[in-house]
């Protein structure tokens, strides 16, 4: 597998970006059953768990995976399921959530660029820079002429990382307003997963047209070559794991990682 | 399993903190053979997972282990083999190498206690705040009147932590000289293995003995109640690592985690 295998998935400034006319069940190339998509994502776990330990000693390039998706959409469950397996070591999540008053107190790039990835790390961000042109922009918490300026400097901090070595790759995570109704229910009716209903989530859920017009927008504007956005048909949760898995495993492989070269003669040198 | 169980390599005061005389083969209750353990060490991974996101979102307590040992004992090893399975969220690694100039322009806890971990966080120490204790007097690299006030300064840095909530667990990777030269032998032979070696591990080798009687220091000195070491028998990785899980995974069973308690009547909400 190689990353253009994935381009169906691609979102590119000659594509429509409506999302409501792409399918949040599973199409293209996914398989149509669950234990189908079980066995390839075991499999899978091994070949990243082996890639990740290379990419990891090769310590060449960085990587950066961004989460996107609306409440429900499966960011969490994602990096559990995906990312299981991995040398916790050399991969790192960092997750976005409201800011606290000294990080509002400096511009909001300003946290963000703190968790960008070092050589041979993989970081996750769990939600990103992006609420900075979605959430702030729907809850209008700053003005138009505020946010719109953002997607320039999202784009150019993106690319100053894709400079210094950073591979960027960003997931949204596309369900549909039914699946997320089903989610939440599932939530208020087990009592397990009581604690993970916050009930702000209905306030988003009111506001479901104008952030997917958030999105489309960003879509346009900040899916760059260095920096692409793919959209992964999330309704199913084992298909969106596989799929997330699958373009993961292709980035890694398409590296063609080694392990480092050494200086000294490994003939030449005797243990006491 | 309960953590009381591990009594057995547990130091406690009372024991003779000789290291050579405990065995760095699998004794007491580890099996004997690699399947089995094996085996068991599997069903381990599935708890362990189960358990951290409970711990997780439990968010009551903080978890810091520690790893120590000499080189080849196999840290990043037991990291990558017991933690193999859990949700990279809730678990990070700090890897504590040689100090930079700025860390080294502060107090030796300074770069530590920014690592310490916060509710709901398992952190592994690799390597720590020991190694100013051993790597620091065995390279004399500060006069023992400074290193030797370092035990109270750090008993009292984990009485601090503790009494915050954090569980500390200290676990000491026990290998013997022999299975050093094995390991180390093993780098050199072994084309993709070569650039793990590095010449200045021959240095520490040739000061097995007071690295030695500098960790029998430190054991006398700082297995408390609130922070007990553990001597792991590592001449077999797979006793190492299955001990190490049984011990992490006990530590967990210990803590009758729950999921979070609401303060809302799931009953009474109606999602639109």
């Amino acid at each position: 597998m190689k990353l253009s295998d994935f381009d169906a998935y691609r979102i590119t400034k000659t594509q429509n970006h409506e999302i409501s006319k792409v399918s949040s069940d599973p199409w293209n190339d996914l398989p149509s059953s669950k234990s189908e998509a079980k066995k390839e994502l075991s499999a899978l776990h091994l070949r990243l768990s082996e890639l990740q330990q290379r990419f990891f000693v090769d310590r060449r390039k960085k990587l950066l995976f961004v989460l996107q998706g609306m409440d429900t959409s499966g960011k969490n469950g994602t990096i559990r399921h995906v990312f299981r397996g991995v040398n916790p070591q050399g991969v790192h999540v960092a997750s976005f959530e409201k800011p606290s008053s000294r990080e509002l107190a400096h511009d909001y790039l300003w946290r963000v660029h703190k968790r960008a990835p070092a050589k041979g790390e993989i970081m996750i961000f769990d939600r990103s820079h992006y609420e900075d042109v979605l959430a702030v922009r729907v809850n209008k918490l700053k003005p138009e002429s505020v946010w719109r300026k953002r997607y320039r400097h999202i784009n150019d901090f993106e690319q100053l990382l894709a400079d210094e070595d950073t591979v960027i790759l960003k997931f949204f995570l596309h369900i549909d307003r039914d699946t997320q109704k089903q989610r939440l229910q599932e939530r208020l009716d087990t009592p397990a997963k009581n604690w993970k209903f916050d009930q702000s989530d209905l306030v988003a859920r009111s506001r479901w047209g104008e952030y997917v017009a958030a999105y489309e927008e960003v879509f346009a504007k900040t899916s760059t070559p260095h920096a692409p956005w793919f959209i992964i048909p999330a309704n199913k949760k084992w298909a969106r794991n596989l799929l997330v898995a699958r373009i993961v495993v292709s980035c890694l492989e398409d590296m063609r990682l080694s392990y480092p070269q050494v200086d000294y003669d490994p003939s030449k040198i005797i243990i006491d």
